[in-house]
């Protein structure tokens, strides 16, 4: 079988591409932050060029910047982790790539929730594992539960993501908990996803899955709450016995994580930049998801990163066609639930408020006059 | 199987981690240049970096440093590319796993040469491909022919590097020609890794093999004749026909290249200074050949790239253990022949010359000191 038969476009980018297009386009559509990142990481990217030479790393990353991130999750959650158990790696896909390497085998079953994140399917199809689609909805805020894992036969790996992409919905603590327990009495690897921690809009605190068990797969990165998608930076933080595999797998698949994004974004853990910056997206969040309700049913509610998963099927049973139509008629680009699974995706379509909201107020004009007209 | 279980440590990575722990080592292990890259590299990180953002590109690769990369073809070699073939990646190691994921399904069988770049036979088992390793040697000049071709059978694809890592030999024009043919004939993928063009310090021209083949696929980047390992970022031209699959493959393994690199390389098709960076590298090359021919047999002709292929058989049958005693006791690194491939590879080991004469100078003393007392 062609190893990309069921590998779906990433139609997200496609819909970036068409919008690149239009003039005067208004952006939902995709997942990256516009502002720009704390004035800490253009000290450190200066600082960087001045070396006047780009060497590979070592291929387990520059171990500075593992450090920082080991005393981010002191700090941060609580929880002490070696940086000898953290990877750096080429932005969170370049994680994914490695996870699935040295877990998984030809044939092997990765669960996961429908929706989710697009590439977790496609991923598994490019290297011959097998996804394992459990369809999820509002009636458990779109988390996976333990109770649904039971009902699949031989899972190799559980991947979860929290704040989750694309319904922006946060897993309980006591989920997760239930989760990773069974996961660990079960020989089942689990991977948490944890690419929006960090912009949650709740008071209660954020946990990661480390603090749960000490077999889990954390992978995190650079391209969201630390705003710079395009450096193309991530981590990963395994068992101590994973480490030597994931290296290997680094070095032959990669060599090692870009140099300048290492260098760079030894300026991305700045607290005030960080405070400041989270308070922009919970107004963002607010005054969009103040006017999408009025105008869509919204059954996951937007606790975290930075979307609205929106009924659309009181106008269209074809989220492609709808959004297609939109964009081509008003210039408002938001993406096809279809992207993210098939589990009544064509009911959805996803707006990302990444940016300012005199921006989004405008799309929102243009919205409520194609609705009106239609 | 462990998708694993075959997968080598790249032997060269590890050297350079425990060089990197000896003071005063001298480095002959890695293949990166230590010279700066072009002056106009720095002023366009400069101007990228003013931009204060580091957006997602679109996962072909910004168009005008396709553009550019395809006046290089234009200029160089007088071949028309048009930018539409080409898509920029993490280094040439994620054009690899793009050409091989549109090229091969599980169980596919891939030929190249024993020895080559160890990462061919490792991406190879990570994605479940055959790696089919077909031993050369200086009666062909470690050339890859069609003889050897004809002699396997369900070849899906074929990789070369001219120049070659590890033995420095360049593939003529006429045997590039007639394996280019055949593969077109019998429907065999041609990959031709160029990553060491333009290090070539014979005066007979240098043939891509765009100017043999439509259907070739040409991997280069930036890497080694750019001076820039540490960027990663590489393309990869393919027929337009696989241009859509291979895109889809980039946007869900990598989404794009890394930003700042794409910017930044803007700036490194400067003629003048790649030059004279050359005659620097031909130079070294001189010093280093004339220093170990004297100490070992040297049947691969260092023609390019910025590798000489040693022959130790008089001191060792065991390359490893004969480059791990060499480092400890006289800092000396360099890397095993074993990490190129299984074919009388603990008979070699394998110099690079990328650092000044001065440097080689210290090691060339101390080599001659350890081999009379050995």
């Amino acid at each position: 079988m062609d190893r990309l038969e069921n590998v779906t476009p990433f139609i997200v980018m496609d819909i970036v591409r068409k919008a690149g297009e239009i003039e005067d386009a208004i952006h939902f559509e995709v997942g990256q932050p516009d502002i720009s990142p704390s004035e800490k990481v253009f000290d450190a990217l200066h600082e960087a060029i001045e070396k006047r030479s780009f060497p590979y790393t070592e291929s387990l990353g520059i171990r500075p910047l593992r450090e920082k991130i080991a005393g981010f999750y002191k700090n941060r959650y609580g929880v002490d982790v070696s940086p000898d158990r953290i990877l750096l790696t080429v932005g969170t896909s370049g994680a994914f790539l490695i996870a699935y390497s040295i877990l998984m085998n030809s044939g092997d079953r990765l669960a996961f929730t429908d929706p989710s994140y697009p590439c977790y399917k496609n991923f598994s199809n490019i290297m011959d594992i097998e996804p394992v689609m459990i369809p999820v909805d509002s009636s458990t805020n779109y988390q996976l539960t333990v109770d649904m894992l039971k009902e699949k036969e031989n899972i190799k790996a559980v991947q979860i993501s929290s704040p989750a992409n694309p319904t922006g919905n946060i897993y309980t603590g006591e989920n997760l908990k239930e989760l990773t327990k069974y996961c660990d009495e079960n020989g089942i690897a689990f991977i948490s996803d944890e690419i929006y921690h960090g912009l949650v809009y709740e008071d209660e605190p954020e946990h990661t899955a480390l603090e749960l068990s000490d077999e889990a797969i954390v992978i995190n990165g650079f391209s969201k709450y630390f705003c710079m998608p395009g450096i193309r930076l991530g981590w990963m933080i395994m068992p101590e016995r994973l480490v030597r595999r994931a290296e290997i797998v680094m070095q032959n698949l990669f060599i090692s994580a870009p140099v300048l994004s290492q260098l760079g974004a030894m300026g991305a853990f700045d607290e005030i930049f960080l405070r400041d910056y989270k308070e922009e997206y919970r107004r963002r969040r607010d005054y969009l998801y103040g006017e999408l309700k009025e105008m869509f049913p919204i059954d996951a509610k937007p606790q975290g990163a930075f979307y609205i998963w929106a009924d659309i099927s009181e106008y269209s049973n074809d989220s492609y066609a709808f959004c297609m139509e939109l964009l081509e008629e008003t210039g408002v680009a938001v993406t096809p639930g279809v992207d993210f699974g098939s589990n009544e995706t064509n009911k959805y379509i996803r707006f990302a408020y990444t940016r300012n909201i005199d921006h989004m107020a405008e799309g929102i004009r243009r919205l409520k006059e194609y609705l009106k007209n239609r």
